[in-house]
C-alpha cells in the first residue's frame, strides 16, 4: 500500500467537493485515504461538465503503476454466493498483505433484478479490513452504458496501491461482456443445479469464462453440487476439447476450495504472462476502451445540444417504425452533426 | 419474383457507371436485372463519396418490402461444408419458388484463411438456378469493419424480390457476432469431431447459436458424426436446459436431414413470429445498425482530414504504449474533433 503523500490536514475530502482542484484528489488518493478514494470515484463517476474536467485531469496525472495488479471479473446469477466467495478471496489476500478493491457493477439502478451490495451485511468481514476498499458502482442508461467509468475506477484503486481487484456483476445483461473486455480474468460463478437455472443469464458467458467455479458446496447441497460440477466439466470439455475451462467446486461459506481456486488463477495467469499474452490483452483492452470513450464522449457532445436530441429521438422513431432505413437515418443525423457549431461544444 | 418495373435499355448496367443515377439503379433493380443488382451492391460498398451519397439516396428510395424475407446467418470453420449446406438448402427454397440470395462474408480480404468464393466449384448447382443470387461481400479493415454493408445489401435484395437471405460466415472472428445481429436465426455449422477442432473459433459461438448443425454425416464419417452429436446434445442440454439448443444431423452432400433442418427453422421462427419476438429483434437489430452505421460515418468524416488521422494515430500509440490512459487519449482527440471546421466535412 502507498503512503508516499502527505496531505495539507485543513484539506477535508468529506467537504467543499466542488471546490477541490484535481490536485487535492491526487494527493489525498495517494495518501492512501479512502475517504478521498470514494470522493474520486464519484468525481469520475459525475456528468457534470466541470467535474469531468476535473476528472480527466486527474487521470492525466496519475503516476505510472510500479506494483503488479490482478484484475479479476466475478459474474453470476443472483443468489450464486458471488460476494461470499469475493470475502474470502479478499480475505486470503490481505493475509498475504495484498490491498483488495471490490467494485461492485449494480445493475439495481436501471433494472429491477436487486442491489448488489443492498444487502448490508455482505462482505462484513472483508469490509473491516483496514487493506480493503469496497464500492458499488451504479449501471446508467444512454450515455453512460453499464459500469461506464469502471476501466477509470480501475486505474484510480490501482494508483492508490490496491493490488487485487474484483469487478463483481450480475450475469444477466451486457455488463459481463463489458466486466470482461476490463479484466485479466473472468471468472463465473454457479449454483448446485445450475443447468436448470441459467436462464436470464447471456448466452455466451459460460463458454467466455476462463474459470467457472460451482459454488455452495455444503451441507444439504453438496451432492447436486458435485453433479453440476461434473454436468458442466463433461459439457466445457466436449464443447472446447483443445482447451476445457477448468471447474472447481467451493464452499465459499465453508471457505473449503478458495485456496485451489487461487492456485488456478495465479497458474493461468502466469502462463498467460510467460507467453507473453497478459500484456497484449491489456493493451487491446485499452485500444478498444479509447474507442469506446471516444464514442462515449462524442455522443455526450452531440447530445447536449437540445435540436440534437430531439433529431435523435425521431431518427430512432423512424427507425423502430421501418420509416427510415437504419443508414439513412444515420445520413441525416450526419448532416446535423456537420452543421453543429464549433461553439456548441 | 418482383418484376414490376421496365427500364430504358439503352441503360446498360455494365457501362458508365460513374454516370448511372441512384434511379438508374433502383429501376435497374426492381426489373430483376442480377447485373443491376450486383452494381448496386458495389455502389453500396464503395468508399467514395460521390458513391455513398448516391447509395444513401438509393437507400431512402427503396420500395416497402412486402413479401416475408427470411434472413439466416450459416457460420462455421473452414471446411464444415457451410456452402454445399446453403445449396442445398437453396434448391429446396428454389423448388418451392423462393428466390435465394447468398452473401459471403468473405475475411480473405484480411486474413488469411482461405477464401470463401475462391473455390470456383463451391455451390455450382445453385449458381446455375435462375432465381438465385450469389455474392462474396469482401471484410475490410479499420473504417469498414466486418461486412460493413450487409445490412444495406439485405435490403437491396428483398427489394429485389429475394425470399431467403443466407449469410455465410467463417466463424473465427467478431463477423459472426455481426452476423447474428443481421440476421433471425443464427446456424453452426460443425463437422464430425468438432470438439477437437472448434481451435481458433470465437468463443461463446457455440451458446449463441439457434441451431447447431453437425455436417457430413456420410460414409466413413457417420459414426463420428452422431458421436459429435450426441456430445454437443448433451453438452448444451447440460449448460441451458431450460431451453436446449436444436442438433441435427446433416449430409449436405447427400443432402440428408436438410428438410428436417429446413422444418426445425420454420418451427422455430413460426414461433417467435407468433411471440412478436421476431419482429422485435428486427427492431432492436434496426436501432443497433443505425448507432453503428453512426459510428462509422462519423470516424469517416472525422479521418478524412489529414490531421484527424495522424492525431488518431498519435494517440492510439500513447494508449498501446501506456503514456496516456485510454480515457485522456479520448479526451485529448475530442479537444481536435470540436475545433474541426464544419467545412471540413
Amino acid at each position: 500500500m502507498a503512503r508516499k503523500h502527505t496531505i495539507n490536514p485543513a484539506l477535508s475530502p468529506l467537504v467543499n467537493a466542488r471546490h477541490h482542484t484535481w490536485k487535492d484528489y491526487l494527493e489525498g488518493i495517494l495518501t492512501g485515504d479512502r475517504r478521498w478514494l470514494a470522493q474520486a470515484i464519484t468525481l469520475i463517476e459525475s456528468t457534470l461538465a466541470n467535474d469531468q474536467e476535473k476528472a480527466i485531469a486527474l487521470m492525466s496525472h496519475l503516476p505510472e503503476v510500479t506494483h503488479p495488479s490482478l484484475r479479476l471479473a466475478v459474474s453470476g446469477a443472483p443468489g450464486a454466493g458471488k460476494s461470499t466467495l469475493i470475502e474470502q478471496m479478499g480475505l486470503l489476500d490481505g493475509a498475504e498483505r495484498k490491498a483488495v478493491a471490490v467494485l461492485a457493477i449494480d445493475p439495481s439502478s436501471s433494472r429491477s433484478r436487486g442491489s448488489l451490495l443492498g444487502d448490508k451485511t455482505r462482505m462484513e468481514r472483508l469490509v473491516r479490513e483496514p487493506q480493503t476498499f469496497i464500492r458499488p458502482t451504479p449501471s446508467r442508461g444512454h450515455l453512460g452504458g453499464v459500469g461506464a467509468n469502471t476501466r477509470e475506477t480501475i486505474s484510480i484503486c490501482e494508483a492508490a496501491g490496491f493490488d487485487h481487484l474484483y469487478i463483481e456483476t450480475v450475469g444477466v445483461g451486457q455488463s459481463e461482456f463489458a466486466a470482461a473486455g476490463l479484466s485479466d480474468l473472468f471468472i463465473l460463478v454457479l449454483q448446485p443445479g445450475a443447468g436448470d437455472r441459467l436462464q436470464g443469464m447471456k448466452r455466451g458467458i459460460v463458454e467466455m469464462a476462463d474459470i467457472v467455479v460451482v459454488n455452495k458446496s455444503d451441507g444439504a447441497q453438496e451432492p447436486l453440487a458435485r453433479k453440476t460440477l461434473n454436468e458442466f466439466e463433461q459439457a466445457l470439455h466436449l464443447i472446447h476439447r483443445e482447451q476445457p475451462t477448468p471447474v472447481l467446486l467451493v464452499s465459499a461459506l465453508e471457505g473449503r476450495g478458495i485456496p485451489e481456486l487461487r492456485m488456478h488463477i495465479h497458474e493461468l495467469l502466469a502462463k498467460r504472462k510467460a507467453e507473453g499474452s497478459f500484456q497484449s490483452r491489456r493493451k487491446e483492452q485499452d485500444l478498444e476502451w479509447f474507442q469506446q470513450s471516444l464514442k462515449r464522449q462524442l455522443l455526450q457532445w452531440i447530445l447536449k445540444d437540445k435540436s440534437m436530441r430531439e433529431d435523435w429521438k425521431t431518427m430512432e422513431d423512424a427507425v423502430r417504425s421501418g420509416s427510415l432505413p437504419p443508414v439513412v437515418a444515420a445520413a441525416r443525423y450526419m448532416e446535423s452533426i456537420r452543421s453543429l457549431k464549433p461553439a456548441s461544444g
